[in-house]
C-alpha cells in the first residue's frame, strides 16, 4: 500500500472509477470537478475535495488530468496551478486529447520545471473497476520511470511510446479509431447477412469465436448484433470528438484516413437523427438506416 | 479411419492441402484438376486421377469442389456429371463463390437427385495443414448430416447456417470483407502513426497484444507493419473478386456498404500498380501510397 499524494482532477465517467481504484490502493487524493456535487462519494471514500485545481494541489507532487477535451486540459492547467507545482512536480495527463495539445502543454509545463507524461487509458469505466485496461506513456524518462508505479495500479499492460509526449495520443486516437471502425464494418457485414435471412447474433457469434476472437469485436459487436445502444458507456458525441481528433492528427501529417472520414460522417449523421444520448456503438445503425431497415 | 469414395476436383493453393488431408484421414480420393501435372503429387499418396471431372465421380458418392470462381464450379458441375453422380450423390461446395450461385446449383443438383452443401472454408493452406481452419455449411439437412463426419475432419469449428444453401456463403464473403477491412484499418492507423514518429511494428505490437488480439489481426497485422506481401498465400486478384462478390451479394438485396466500396477501389488501384502478384494484404500499400510514403 503507497501513500503519496496526488491531485486528481476531473471526475466523468471514467475519472470517478479510476479515483476510486488509487484510493483503494492507498494514494492519498484530493479531487476536484468542476461540478462539485460529483466529489461527494470519493469524499466519503476518504479524498479531500478541492474549490479549484490549483487549491488541490501539493508542490512537488502528482497531478492526475481525466478531462473531457484538450480546451478543458489547457484551462485547467493555468500558469498559477503550474508555478503552485513547480519542481519535482508530474502530471500525468489521461484525457483524450491531440497529441498537438500533449506536445503543446509538455512545453509549457517544463517553463515551470514540471514534467508532463502523456497516459491515456483503453478502459471502458467496468475495466478501470475490474483493472483489465490498458495504457499508453510518452514523454520525459525519469518522470516515466517515477509515474509507473501509479499507472500500474490502474490496469493489466503499460506500453511506453517513447519521449514524444504526443505518442501516447497517437496511439489512443489509432486505438479508438480502430474500435469505431470495427463497429462499422460489423454493421455492414452484419446488415448484408441480416437481408439475406440470416440472424445478426448468428453471424456474430461465428465470427467473433472465431477470426474475430478479440474483446472488442465480441463486446461492441454484441451491441452491434442487438442493437443495445442504451445505457451509453462512452456517448456518441465522445465518438465524433474523437474522430475529429484523429482526421485532424492525420490531416497534420498529410496522412488521408478514407474509413475515418466515413466514420465521421455516420456520427454526425447520427447526432442529425437526435442519437446523442446513445452509445458511440449506435453508428452502427447508420448502416441498418441506408438498408432500409 | 474412413475408408469412402470422395471424388476432389480442384487442386489449387487450397485444394491441394485439403485433398491432403482427407486422404491422410483415410478417405478413396480420386482427383480431377485442369492443369493435370497438380495431380502428380496426389497420386503419389495414392489418389486416383481423372482426366475429366464426370470420370472422377462415383454413382451415389460425395464430391467436393474446390475451384477458383463461379464459372468454373458451374461449368464443372455440368448435367453430364450429374447424372452420373444421382441419386445418393452429394456436392460439398466449398469455393468461395456467391450465395445466388449457390442456390441456382443447389436446384439445377436437385433436378438429378444431387444434394448440394455449400461449405466454404476460413484457412489460409498452412491452417489446412495444421487443422485450425472453420468451414461454414448450409443446405439440405440431412445431406449436411451426411457430410459433417468429412468437414470435421478438415477443421477446428463447423457451423450451420440452416437450410438457404447461399447462406454459408454470405457468411464467407462477410467474413473475407471484415479480413479486409480489417487489413485497411491497420494501415491508415499505423501510417498516421509512422508519419508521428512511431514505428508501424510498436502500435502493431501494443493494439494486437490487446484490444485486438485475435488471428486475423496479429497475422495480417504483421504483414502490413512489415509491408511483407510476399509469398503471397492469397494473391490480389483474389481479393478483388471476392469483394466484387461481396458488394454484388449485398447490392442484390438493397443493402450499400461503404467500406467495400472503399477496398474495392484499393484493390482495383493494386493492379493498376502492377501488384497483382502480391499477396492481398498489398491493399495496405494503397495508404502509404496515398501519404507520400
Amino acid at each position: 500500500m503507497m501513500s503519496e499524494k496526488i491531485a486528481f482532477l476531473g471526475l466523468g465517467n471514467l475519472g470517478t472509477p479510476i479515483a476510486e481504484r488509487l484510493i483503494h490502493s492507498g494514494y492519498e487524493l484530493t479531487v476536484w470537478n468542476r461540478t462539485i456535487s460529483k466529489t461527494e462519494e470519493l469524499a466519503k471514500l476518504g479524498a479531500k475535495v478541492a474549490q479549484t485545481p490549483a487549491e488541490a494541489v501539493t508542490p512537488g507532487a502528482f497531478v492526475i488530468s481525466v478531462l473531457s477535451n484538450d480546451a478543458a486540459v489547457e484551462e485547467t492547467f493555468t500558469n498559477e496551478l503550474l508555478e503552485k507545482l513547480g519542481k519535482g512536480g508530474i502530471h500525468i495527463s489521461m484525457s483524450t486529447i491531440s497529441p498537438e495539445t500533449s506536445r503543446k502543454l509538455s512545453r509549457n509545463h517544463q517553463e515551470y520545471d514540471v514534467a508532463y507524461v502523456a497516459a491515456p487509458i483503453f478502459a471502458r469505466p467496468e475495466a478501470v473497476k475490474s483493472g483489465v485496461g490498458n495504457i499508453c506513456i510518452s514523454g520525459n524518462a525519469d518522470a516515466k520511470e517515477k509515474v509507473k508505479p501509479v499507472v500500474q495500479t490502474l490496469v493489466k499492460g503499460v506500453f511506453d511510446f517513447g519521449e514524444d509526449p504526443g505518442a501516447a495520443n497517437v496511439i489512443k486516437l489509432a486505438g479508438n479509431f480502430m474500435i469505431a471502425a470495427s463497429m462499422e464494418m460489423m454493421a455492414e457485414a452484419f446488415t448484408m447477412a441480416e437481408k439475406n435471412g440470416i440472424p445478426r447474433q448468428s453471424i456474430y457469434e461465428m465470427l467473433t469465436q472465431t477470426l474475430f476472437a478479440a474483446p472488442i469485436f465480441q463486446n461492441y459487436g454484441k451491441i452491434v448484433a442487438q442493437h443495445t445502444y442504451e445505457p451509453a458507456a462512452f456517448k456518441l458525441p465522445l465518438g465524433l470528438k474523437d474522430i475529429n481528433l484523429t482526421l485532424q492528427t492525420a490531416a497534420s501529417v498529410h496522412v488521408s484516413m478514407p474509413i475515418a472520414d466515413l466514420l465521421r460522417n455516420r456520427f454526425v449523421s447520427a447526432l442529425a437523427k437526435g442519437r446523442e444520448n446513445l452509445d458511440w456503438g449506435a453508428l452502427a445503425m447508420g448502416a441498418s438506416d441506408d438498408a432500409g431497415l
